[in-house]
Formats: C-alpha cells, structure tokens, sequence
C-alpha cells in the first residue's frame, strides 16, 4: 500500500542501516595498484586520507527496494559521507579553502570558508537533492553533542557538498534522513576508509562506469619537515570515451555500456594535509585537484559540480584561537611537493572508486557496470603501462 | 505534555499561516519617505522591488507562544520570504550574479550563480538554522509544479539566504517547515510588499532596533532606454552607535535599548532590474549594495553575513535558451545611473525596513524595541537633514 | 625648437625634483580635522600611515610648463609616491591582500599577491599611462641595490598602482622617467606625510575639486594587544553632486566649479596596519576600504578603479621566510574594530587630500579649484556637523 | 668601450628585426602532428590560432651576442609576441575574461577585463622585466594609430602577459624596447603562425627542453553552429620528469639534458574563438586551459605563473557598442564541445611548441637543448601511441 511505505519507517532505516555497514565492512576488492595501475608518488600506510591523523570518515548507505520509480518509494540508491577533520573527539576548526573548477554543484558554508579561513565542523557528501536535510541535521548534531545545559552554537553554517545520483537513485523522493546524517556522524572512525558504492557515492556514476567514494594519500618531504597529504573522492562525473588511466587511453578501448551522451556528473575532491598551511595556500591546494582530474581525461563539462576543498589539521591553537595565538607558517617556497601529492592522490582516488565500484542495478531496472578489472588491465598492457607485480 | 507539543501540528502550522497573514496584510504604518527622510534619486510607482514587473514577493511568518526558551518548543518569531524573478508562472532563469561583502552567512546555490550567469527559480530568506529545509522544499515545490506525469527537473541547485534570528527566535527548533516555505511561494505576488516582522525577517534586528524586510526602488534614465531597479532586504545587521540615516548620527543620538557588543546580525540584499544587464555587469551591480549599506554607517563585522545578490528580468530568451538566442546589452559606458540607484535604493530600503519593523518580544521575555519615529524626526531636525512636507 | 624641447633633459628633472621636493616640504596647510570636520575613532601620534612603524613614504613630484598642450612637451603635473611597506632597510615582504572595487584601473602585481599572500617590495602609485615605466624602474631600482656582484632577484613582480591625470597633465606625453620613480624610493620615510598635489596625487581630481595624496590613522584595542592601523590614499574619484562630508551634503551646497558631467577618475587606497593578520584576513580589510568611500557618496562609476590594498607589518619573519616559521595570528573574532579604523582612516584620508590639495592650473589653461575651507566648514555648520575647537 | 655598447643603438635594433624576421618566416620543421603524436579533435585548416578569422600574430624576436653576461649589454635572447582579435584593422574590444591557475606571473589589465567583460586592443607577451615597457609602448602605439589630429584614447589599461627567460637571456638588461613592441604590432598577420624560438617565446624553456611559442586549434560544431577555436601559447614552465606526451611518460624517457631542481617557469595560454561566448562562459573556457596543461603532467609549481585568458570574436557590436545593442548568445548547455576544444588545442600548442623549438645558447655559454623529435617518437611508440602515417 503506497500510503503506508511513501516514507520509510524508522525500523526500515534502522535496518537498512544495518545491512549497508554490514556490507560496507566486507571490502575485499584489490584496489588500483593491486591491478597493477602504476602511480607516482609515495602513498601513506593505508592509502586513505585517514593517514593524516585525526581525520576520519563515516558513510550511511541507504539501499532499498528495485522496480520502478515511485517517487518517494524508490528504489533508493544513495547516502552521506561525512568527513571530520580532526574526529568526533573535536570541534576546533581546521584552515579551509575550496575551489570550484566547474560550479554546476552546490558546497554550502563556502563563503564563510572563504572570508574565514576555516572548516568548522565536519564537511558531508550526499546526494543533489538532499543537501538541505544534511545541512540542518548537522546543525541538530552539534547541538545534540553540546549537551541539555548548553545552548550549543550560536550559529553554524555547515559544509555540505553533493553529486547526482538520480539515474539510479530516486533522487526526488528526498530518502535521506536526519537518522542517516547521525550514523554518518557517529559511525566515522579513523583507519581504512570502505570505498565504491558506499555513503554519498552509493548511486554514483564515474565516465559511465560505476563510481562512488575513492581515497589515496601521499607522503612529501619538503626539507624542514614531512607530511601527509590525503585525498577522498565522491566520482560521479566525466564520459566514457574521454577515460585516460595512466595515460592510457581506457574509454576508447572499452566502449561497451555507455550511459548517456552528455555530462550528467560532478565530482567532489577533499584533500587533507597536516602540512602548516594557511588559508590561502589550502587554495591553492584545492585548485591542483583540477590538475588531478584533468590526468583522467575530465574537460569539466557544462553539467558537472567539480567542487573541490582542501584543509590542513595542523594549527589547531590558531586556527580554534579566540585570541591571539601562534601557528606555524611554511614558506610558499615549499609548497611544490604537496601541490604534487594533491595532483597524484587525486588521480589515485578516483581510479580507486573506479575499482572499488561494484555493478549495481537501479530504479527501472537501470544497470550500471563496474570498470571489468581484467579488461583494465588488458588495456594497460597494450600501452605498456601495467605495472607487473 | 512535552512530547505532544514538540512539534507543531499540521493544524497549528496552518493557523499559524492565517494568523501571520492577516496581520502582514495590516500594514498602514509609514515609510521612510512619509516621516520625512531625504533620498536622492526618483522611485517608482510602489517604491519597492515589485516596480521591476513580474517580480513577486511573498512572505511566510511564524510567531508562536511566549516565554522562556524550550528548544523545539519556542518561543518562535521566525519565517520565510521568496522572491520570484518572474513570478510563479514563469520557471526562466534570469541573469544574475552575487556578492559578498562579508562572509559570515549563507547563500546555497551560489556556485552554479557563478558559472552559468544565472539565478534558476526562486530566491528564498529565511533563518540560518532553516536553509536546509528551505532548500529541499523549494525542490519539492518545483517538482510538484510539474505535475505527476513529468519528472521535473533532473537537478535544481536552489538559492536560500539567511541572516540569525537566535535572539528572538527558538533558532534551534528548526520551526520552519515545507509548508511555510509552500506558503510564501505559492502567496507570492507583484504589487505592495509588505514590510518590517514579516517573512525571514520576522525575528530580525537592525542597528539594535526590529528590523526586518524593507524595499525601495528607482527609475533610471541611460539614455537609450529607461529601466527600474529595485531592492529588497532582510536587514538583521549592525551596531547601535554606527547608525547614521541621510548622515545623522542617529545611533548616536539614540542610545537607549543597546542589545549587544558586538555585530551579531548580518544583511541580505537582494536587486532586481529590467535593464537588460549582462551576469558580469550584474555583478557590478551587486557589489553597489555594499555601499548603501556603508551610507548605514556599517563596518561590515566579522559576524555579519553580508551577501547581495543581483539580477535581470530582461532578456528571457538569452537567460532561458537552450540553442543560440539574441540578447540586448547595455554598454558599460551607461551603467553609472544603474549603479547610483542601486546604492541609493539599497539605502531607503534599510531605513524602511527600520522604519516598518514594530517592536517585538520574544524567546526569554526578551524584547527588542522598533525605531522610533518621532525620535528619528527629531534627530533629522537637528542635524538640519528633515524633510518637511 | 621643438625637437630640443620634446624630452626634458636629465637637467631639468634634477632642477624640478628640487623644486617639487621644496615646495611638498612646506606643507603648512590645515588638516580635516583642524577645520573642524567630525571623525570617529582615535587617531596615531602622526594620523598618517607613517604611525604604523617602518612604513616610508616617498614623493616625486613634476610640475613643469603651462599653457596649450603639445604631447611630449607638456604641461606636466604629474608624479610618482612610493610606499615602502617595511621601509628602505627591508626588502623582506609583507603579508598582504587587494580588492578591487570597480576595475577600471590598474594595479599590476595582483595575481601573485592574490596567490603568495604576500607584497614583495614597494607599492607605487602613478598616473595610467606612466604604469609601465614605473614597474620596470622597480625592478632596476632593487637590482641597483643589490650591488655590482649579485644578480639581485631572479624575478619581480612590481605592484604599481594609478589614478588617471589627463584633464591637467599632458599624459600622454609619457613625462614619468626611471628618475622619478628611483627618486620617490629614495627619498622614503617615515614621519610627518606631504598631502594634497604631490608624487602621483599631483594632477589628481576628487569630487571636481582638487584632489590628490591623503593619509590618516586609528589606534586600535583588540583585547589582546592594541595596533596601529594607517591609510594613504590617492584620490582622483567623483561627482561633485554626491560628495558628502561627515554626512553632510556638501557637493549639493558647492555646487561651481564642475569639471565634468560623468566619472573620469579613480582612487588608490593602501591600509597599512602592525596587527598581525594573515592574507585571508587582510583581503577582508582591504574590502573595507569600500565602506569608507561610500560614506563620501561615492557609488563608485564605471570609469572608476577603486583598487585597494592592505598589508601587514607583524610576522616579518614568516612572510620571508624560507622555510617553516611561526606567525602570531588574530582570531577573526577580533577583527571589528580593525575593520572600523579601516573605514574611519578611509574616510579620513580622502577628506584630508581634499583639504590639503591647493588649486591647480594645468594644461590648456584649465583649473581645478582647491576645496574652499571656510565653505566647507559653512556647510558643516548648517548641518550641525562642525566640530568647534 | 661600455658607455657606447649598453644600449643597443636603434639601427642595431633596425638590423636584430631584419634578421630575426628573417629566420622566423623560415619555419620548416614538423609539427607535432607529422611526427606521429595522436590527438583528440579536429584542426582548424592552419591548425593555429589564426584559424579564428580575424586574429592576428606578430613576433619581433630579439637574439644578440654570446658569451658572459653583461647585465645590459647581453646575451640577449627574448622578444615580443602580439595577439591581435580582430587585426589591425580594428580597434573594437572583443568579450574576454581570465583565469590564474597559479599566479607567479604578470598580466596586467585583468582588473578591468574582469569588470568590463572586455579586451580592449592587443594581447602582448613578453619577458618577465620587460612587462612595463611593452605595456607603455602598446599606449604609445594606440595614440600613434589615431592620428595626429586626434587625442587618441583617453586612457588605455593593456594587456600584458610574461614568462622568465633569465636563464638564457640578459632579463635584467631590459632590451626589449618601444621599437620592438611596434614591430610585433605592426607586422602581425594572419595566416601561418611561427613557432617555437620567436617573440616573446624567444628564451623560454618547457620541460627542461627548449619551450617557446606553439599554437593549435579546433572546429567545434555545437549544433545551431559551428565554430573555430584556437590557441596560443608562450610555454616556458615545467619539470622534466613531469612531462607526459598523449599519455606516454616522456620525461621520464629522456632524462639528459635538465636543467634545474625546481620548477622556474610559466605557461601563458591565450584561447580565441569565435563563438558568441559572454564574459562569463568565456571565465570558463580560459579555466580549461588548466587541463590541457594538466595533460602535459605539469602540477603547476609555485614558481610558476599559468595565467590564461580567452576572448571571442563574435558580437563585435555589442563589445564595442558606446549603448544599446543585440548579441548572440550560446546557451550554457550548448558548451561541452567548446570546452573539449580549449583543453585539446592548449594540450596540442605545447606539444607543438616543444617540438618547433630548437636548441639555443644563451648567456654564459648555457645551453637547452630541443626535444629530439627521433626520441619522442621512440618514446611514443615504446607506449604503444605512435600514429604512423
């Protein structure tokens, strides 16, 4: 009766709940240097933008039902992801810049980022049309922590940032829910962070193969110190034919499947460094991210929300100061290393969506292939670019 | 019982609506210009943003119970307010553009503002705790217009502002809901707006006395043609004893009724023009809004979400085409008359706004008194800047 | 002879650097303040610039000829100054960031100011057509003095900024020389700041009065510690019919003398302050400057470039380092009242280059005359605005 | 003697013009494509910029001594390279906006090119210290044109673009001269666009392999029409290691010959086209140039100055209109194939700037050495991307 399951129950979503961290928690796909996919640049122990410590990551994945579209009934293929600069155990803000190299996508608290200088609070990815439900539940999270006796923040303007998944997901059917952006929140941990067809990036669509959440990480040594440097993707943008993985020419060379004609996606790129950046230097960090997506073949189509946002975990006394305080500064002399990293993590993570994406079937019964590993590496052997174990 | 009245019913929400209706309707107080204050520049017709045709205002107002603060409970002096660039039965995109003189708020949907030149829907002002909501349902409401056999539109990227009624307001409580949001679109419309404690500036305060919504607009002669601009703001913003009106030191003369220390409050302004102005050139525009707010004696604080928004309801067909389409351009060797009316007008709609807002008491028996009028008069006096009629 | 005549010679510049340089030193003339016009907040020992510590100032000054114009041959009033954030004993930079307001103007530099944070070397300011020279003059006036066996910097980056001086100064005419632009650098200091028709102010028009240089300053508490923040500007903006002083009318009630029916100029506006601010938060101040322009009615036309920067003196050790440094840095939350100084000091600096300026006779005979100052304090006083001593 | 040889003498000047005029039209060397590396995309019929009907170049290239350096007296090894939008015929500004990927660099004029929309005369580029007087002279060149009865332009903002030649060329000599500027104007043309060591491109150094100037283009068909777009480039940035070329790890390939640790360079990327593109899309085609650079494997060092501009042709009554006056408009949707355009033809004119550049010694005997085209084509084919003919 479509009275009664218009919205799902809050058993359903608890349930619900369940089985995606359930099957978030059994990733055992090889990622893309397992396949021999080769990379410049030193990774980090786990790869993942949680190898800067402090940050974790939580992801909801709201899975149900298959058939037809009813609007508001599903089928749901969607999620948050959530992002916390330095873990549930801080609210501290951290020094914060974005760039956007193609706006067709919403990241709200961007204008206070930007006169600020800062991320206060975690930073969430969801779907396009549940970024309002996000924004405001995230408010509710914080007053929630703050405690009965306190008033909480006087105001917060949360960073929530988004890709489309309405080709799989019903997307007008608005399934995301406050319970949903708690869990993100609650159930974010440092450590291996799950990726594919979890969180925000459960419906996602990445040059017509299934995309999703991606991360990487590189190491940089810039003389007076080193650092990390980690990157997560939510993948949802760019064409088949335009695929390039280590410059090879993938897209032309597996053209079977092919979704749609003209850029529908967007990609949401979040990098980490515990490098002493300022403000204006996470900028320019932010905007190398271009550069990273550029090496996949993206030309940033008309459609597509390439939003990207890059913060550093270092200066927490400055950057959470009410008064005066001292930060450490590193020379723009420096920066030439991280830019680097953000370029080649940012490739990474995205291949590692790719990878770690799993087939998924839709609402219509609309099915979207993963990238077929073997064929991957078919591919980077024809160019000579498979990196044999 | 507490867990009954948490949330509003349906029932209350719609007498709520009657009740905030009627009373916005009641407004026979005066403006600006009635008690007397001088203003460069030529009006049109109503003085108000609606005198760019087919822009429509509506306004939904939420004003519930008295007393000490419950969280979710109230008391609430909240609302929302649209504007329609070209009303409810055209969904065209106009040209636009944004601005932000000072951070510290939120405007969704900006991004995309930037990159496609255009504002595509509605513009919504609420609280800062309630954009989400406003945000999703403004998808909602779209989604419904299209009727059930269309699927609408693949994505919207909607635009909300906000500036904090937490003073007055049980901000928290996350009282504004997808009715109120139905409400102030569905009852929009061109002709008298309706000013002071109503819509998104139900809870505002300016310099320290109510504020709210004010309105304004010019005639403006460039020679080849003659056009309207227009100016609606949610004016929360300021300190006491920054206020000047037409250069008298009015917070200075008037010191009783001091709320707080510091800039707490922030300003949306929002021009509309029939002057057939290009995004890049309405971007110039927006900018002007910042200094009719300096006209104010605002420094623009670092807790002031000071954010201005631009557009034109000219070329329909350039703004909404999805082929090759011609457009009229006025040359930037005209623009001067189109930038000194948006500086003045965005001047007479902050005093309107101070002028029409009546005092209020809100969460915690707090009460925030209305600018008085004869007061004003008499400062105006003697600083020789009174218009006498 | 023409051809004799076309270029001055190298003598002539001497004997009119002496000149120039005699008669700025003799600056005997009122200040705003003086006159009795009203200002808010609490000026430096000298309410210049110079009261931040280690800023210099600079003028060349070059007044040559009268009667027709002959292009290459004259009249000349024009001129260079130079502000030496750290004065001549520093080459190390500054923290610093720009705005600009309407942009129809130059101030070269920007792009790596806006990427670096950082203003290396001088801020010069010139007439439009002079730009060139003077940029090039830098780099040859820091290779000089880098001394014979060093290649001195691989690359400069110069920041040269300029108001437009064609109504009285033969522009076009190219009149500014290497010497000029070495001579206002070395002549920099710190103390007492010649005002009105001097260096690049020389042929300056604010308002269709006689304009040019003008500085002031604010002493500011932040809690914390208590900084200097100091504003030079080089006025060359503006109707006459808009001009308001302390909120009075005053370009409606001195109404002859108009020199032109639509905006021609431009203002220069260079913050200084020791409050150690980082570049994102130096890039809010310099947008203040808008707001202090508008309290003198400007709306800012199209013809105008309102280009502003702000720099600051603290953390010379991070913004010059090469490697990792510590930086003092001011919460956001204190900003307010720097964010006022930069306004009031604004303000300020515009009214004391009008008041400082003295008529000027120019090419082809035209003359723009100085502000009156007892019409100015008439005005003041029928507005109840005049401060008596 | 010195004294006589530190400046050239202008018929040393005349000679330098004849003979680098002379070895520039003698351009036979292949061009990227006849080597075999494949593209995306279809050329315009010269493959250059000039396919842009209108568009002219002109170089005046400047090669002088050998040996030490002299400062002043040489080796000179740098010149100037002029873009013309619609020729020398016409003086009309065309719609133009910019992008800074990184901002070590100089442009100047894109204060007003932000504001304005517009590009108002010629596009020059030269070396890093010669910026001022090339911008000087383009003002001297414009009041040249208009005639001797006339003032000529009240005031005039050019555009001036660098990169650093330090390393082979006397940069702080400052050879480039007034004459030198009015030559590349003045013998700008259509038709066939010399590559490599010429113009501004002279000294210039990409990859560790001697850079200089390439060009290439694009036939877009966007359906209501079809369009050409072309660009230039001055290539002077990158590492070795870094470059890719059509994917296959070039630099990585062809190790001999590096010339330095850290990145020293610069790339300006200018973009025409003559589709209807308003300021605003054209902010977005200039970004584009970032992921053609991207392509090449350049991570953007912070030395370097990737600064792009892209301007249209089209609509030349509404660019150049003094009031009101019809454009065309290409809807956002309509974009795609422009953007794909803008990042193939950038990645194509670097490839074709490193492969028509040839060896050079410079001062100090310094000598950068041309990417072997036989090595390339090992490399490209060892990758398995060799197009044979």
């Amino acid at each position: 009766m479509r009275a009664r399951t218009r919205r799902h129950s809050d058993l359903a979503i608890a349930l619900l709940i369940l089985v995606a961290g359930g099957s978030s928690a059994a990733q055992d796909r090889p990622r893309a240097r397992d396949l021999g996919v080769p990379f410049d640049g030193r990774p980090g122990a786990l790869n993942a933008i949680t190898d800067v410590r402090g940050v974790e990551v939580g992801h909801s994945t709201i899975i149900l039902g298959q058939g037809p579209l009813v609007r508001g009934e599903g089928p749901v293929r969607t999620g948050v992801t959530a992002v916390l600069p330095r873990g549930k155990v801080s609210d501290e803000p951290v020094f914060a810049a974005w760039f956007s190299l193609n706006g067709n996508g919403e990241m709200t608290g961007t204008t206070w980022m930007e006169d600020s200088g800062l991320l206060e609070g975690p930073l969430m990815i969801t779907n396009t049309h549940s970024v309002g439900v996000v924004r405001d539940a995230v408010i509710a999270w914080r007053l929630r922590k703050a405690g009965p006796d306190h008033e909480g923040f006087a105001w917060s303007l949360p960073v929530v940032a988004e890709t489309w998944d309405g080709y799989l997901n019903d997307t007008n059917g608005f399934h995301v829910k406050e319970a949903h952006v708690f869990e993100a929140l609650d159930r974010s941990s440092g450590g291996r962070v799950v990726e594919g067809n979890v969180g925000g990036g459960t419906g996602m669509i990445c040059h017509e193969f299934k995309g999703g959440i991606g991360t990487a990480s590189r190491l940089v040594d810039t003389g007076p110190g080193s650092y990390r440097l980690g990157v997560i993707v939510q993948a949802n943008y760019g064409l088949r034919r335009q695929l390039r993985i280590a410059g090879a020419p993938v897209g032309a060379e597996i053209t079977e499947g092919a979704v749609w004609r003209e850029e529908q996606g967007s990609i949401i790129i979040v990098i980490a460094t515990d490098a002493p950046l300022l403000p204006h230097q996470l900028k320019r960090v932010a905007r190398r991210a271009s550069l990273g997506l550029a090496r996949m073949g993206s030309t940033s189509g008309n459609g597509s929300g390439d939003i990207f946002i890059a913060f550093s975990t270092a200066n927490a006394g400055a950057a959470g100061s009410r008064g005066l305080a001292g930060a450490q500064v590193l020379s723009n002399d420096l920066l030439d290393p991280l830019f680097e990293a953000a370029v080649q993590a940012t490739e990474e993570a995205i291949v590692n969506a790719l990878v770690a994406a799993e087939t998924m079937t839709g609402r219509d019964g609309r099915r979207v292939a993963a990238l077929p590993h073997d064929r991957l590496r078919e591919v980077l052997k024809k160019y000579n670019r498979l990196t044999e174990k």
